[in-house]
């Protein structure tokens, strides 16, 4: 059994809980191994003090839980079946009736508690595990970090390939595929979010999507991806010059790198999340573009890119080595342009560490 | 303001509900042509029975929001704001402290209703707009039949792309990047569901993934795909011949082409869903192969493959012309091969009628 489910079950043991409701599959698959998208289907991993944990997952499910390690019991339902009938006789065989229970209140919907509740009715839900997994997931350890590494190292592959696909002509959604084709050719099969490519003024709508546009000279092209390797994920950005643009997007340019690096020099153990988001945000605000940084400086990542710390003003966390974030200030002019530079970073003893190496000097492209 | 939302304010006047909640991505573009997936952030539109309805959104899409024609209000907060605090006072404003409110129960969770619930502690939350919503999207109009045929049509190129795509020393997952680097390049940027290309006996495990083993001659090769067009889904599959399978393959290729066209045949207004389901079942456990087929016969579909009709046992809803559902008998047998052979379709005045059109005859690919 992993040492993340044993510590999981202390901390039941020492909180009084009777039993843990694990029902983000990204959590399932820290604590067993095993990922899986349930839809609307039900996927959970009940965990108790001091029995054994198991999987409840629908039938057709079952054989790849197994097949991905998972050694303690996996019980399967049909969909014809009542799901949480069946679960409770499960949790009754293995830990008779929990009066007390934890469960991620940020994940699981008030339907599937209203039906827990239906076969526990003296229970009481006071616990979020949310919180518990945002905690226990802070600190990285070494192994984390060699797979946040390699999920890294594909990142700068694909903005390898992306650079390369940049044509006049093209469409930001063509060089999308290139991109997400060349990634399937290597076997990541997943990107860790939508693959964003936004061209010129479209990028000034920060997250907003690859359009039918086609790219012409004398622009800035912004560039956001990453990839999941082993379940741990990369998220970075880059934004390079297809031609000659104008003084103010160079200008832009200048001022969101300055304060990536100031940030990138100042992240380090003892800083607050919040001081470091001003860091980058005096500097973009001096040079007059403070109204055009629309979202804080960056987020908490690891299994995925919604982790603690949150790099945003009112986060008065201190900083510590192990501690895995994006710094990503980024300037959104409408109807002009639009710049992110963005590398994820982990907490050293002295100060941080990219997991993406591609340069962040303005790459010019003929 | 689109049809769909008057019709929610007349059914929130009806219950005697005060406001509603949307918070499921799907039905907020349901109702507003809206997309977005916020992640962690807060994305919802508030409906109320007589008040103009806004959406509460992400500084950072609020633009895309009125780029995508919503033309009433978009309220935006930045990443260090309380958005629950934010998000009631634009409540108050627009129709005063509601007290009896409708909610996605499926979607909603547990942590979002704490938050609404400190902001209206005492208003109540006895309605669960997920069941409203499947209602009210279980007959689609003809404009949306249209919509689902287009993107059946896409589905439909998926598959010539597919079967060009095999090859041996292939694998799997290179099939998928074939299929899905083919799609982008025509636009479709998001297929519907993780693309499944599964030979041999890794098809026995149905919902498993695409592996990196090489395909090679003599086995079935099993697609589910589908792709998403204006917000309406495809969803086949397909099974093939590559080379010359074995016996048993094919018998289970044969047993499972005559349970999908006999409930195609089936398929009209006045049987039931479960009794749909039987007919496709009992060919399956009259040819041996019942403990095989370990999910039900199908599901709902429009805007995502989670609607009503769900096509199972149990379920006595009885089909009416509008209807869009999957028919999809499989038969897994492990470590042998799996075999699905599904169509999407809508039920007519007298039968039903398939979104897509790819042969279901066994096709042997060379």
């Amino acid at each position: 059994m992993k040492k993340q489910l044993t510590e999981l079950q202390n901390y039941l043991s020492q909180n009084g809980y009777d039993a843990a409701y694990v029902s983000n599959p990204t959590d399932i698959n820290y604590f067993t191994g095993f990922y899986s998208e349930p839809e609307e289907r039900i996927l959970a991993l009940l965990v108790f003090p001091d029995k054994d944990p198991f999987i409840f997952a629908p039938q057709l499910e079952v054989e790849a839980a197994k097949k991905a390690g998972w050694d303690k019991d996996v019980f399967g339902y049909l969909d014809h079946e009542n799901p949480f009938e069946l679960m409770a006789g499960h949790i009754k065989d293995a830990a008779g009736t929990p009066a007390k229970w934890s469960i991620e209140k940020d994940d699981l919907s008030v339907d599937k508690l209203e039906s827990i509740k239906s076969q526990f009715p003296d229970a009481v839900f006071p616990g979020n595990l949310s919180r518990y997994m945002e905690n226990a997931k802070l600190i990285k350890t070494d192994e984390e970090i060699e797979k946040l590494k390699a999920a890294g190292a594909e990142a700068d592959y694909a903005f390898e390939v992306a650079f390369n696909a940049i044509k006049e002509g093209r469409t930001e959604q063509e060089i999308v595929a290139e991109i997400e084709y060349a990634m399937m050719k290597k076997g990541v099969m997943h990107m860790s979010f939508d693959t964003i490519v936004q061209a010129g003024a479209n990028a000034a709508n920060p997250h907003g999507g690859p359009e039918k546009n086609a790219l012409v000279p004398n622009e800035l092209v912004l560039f956001d991806l990453g990839t999941i390797h082993d379940g741990y994920i990369s998220d970075a950005s880059r934004t390079v010059a297809f031609g000659k643009p104008d003084e103010k997007s160079l200008d832009i340019y200048k001022v969101d790198l300055e304060a990536n690096l100031a940030a990138m020099d100042a992240a380090k153990p003892g800083i607050t999340a919040a001081e470091l988001d001003k860091v980058a945000r005096d500097i973009i605000t001096k040079a007059g573009y403070g109204e055009y940084f629309i979202h804080r400086l960056g987020h908490g990542m690891g299994t995925s890119e919604h982790e603690f710390p949150s790099i945003m003003e009112g986060n008065n966390m201190v900083l510590k080595p192990g501690m895995c974030f994006s710094i990503e200030p980024g300037i959104y002019i409408p109807h002009v342009a639009g710049v992110r530079i963005e590398d994820c970073v982990y907490i050293t003893e002295d100060g941080c560490e990219p997991f993406t190496h591609t340069s962040k000097e303005l790459k010019y492209i003929d």
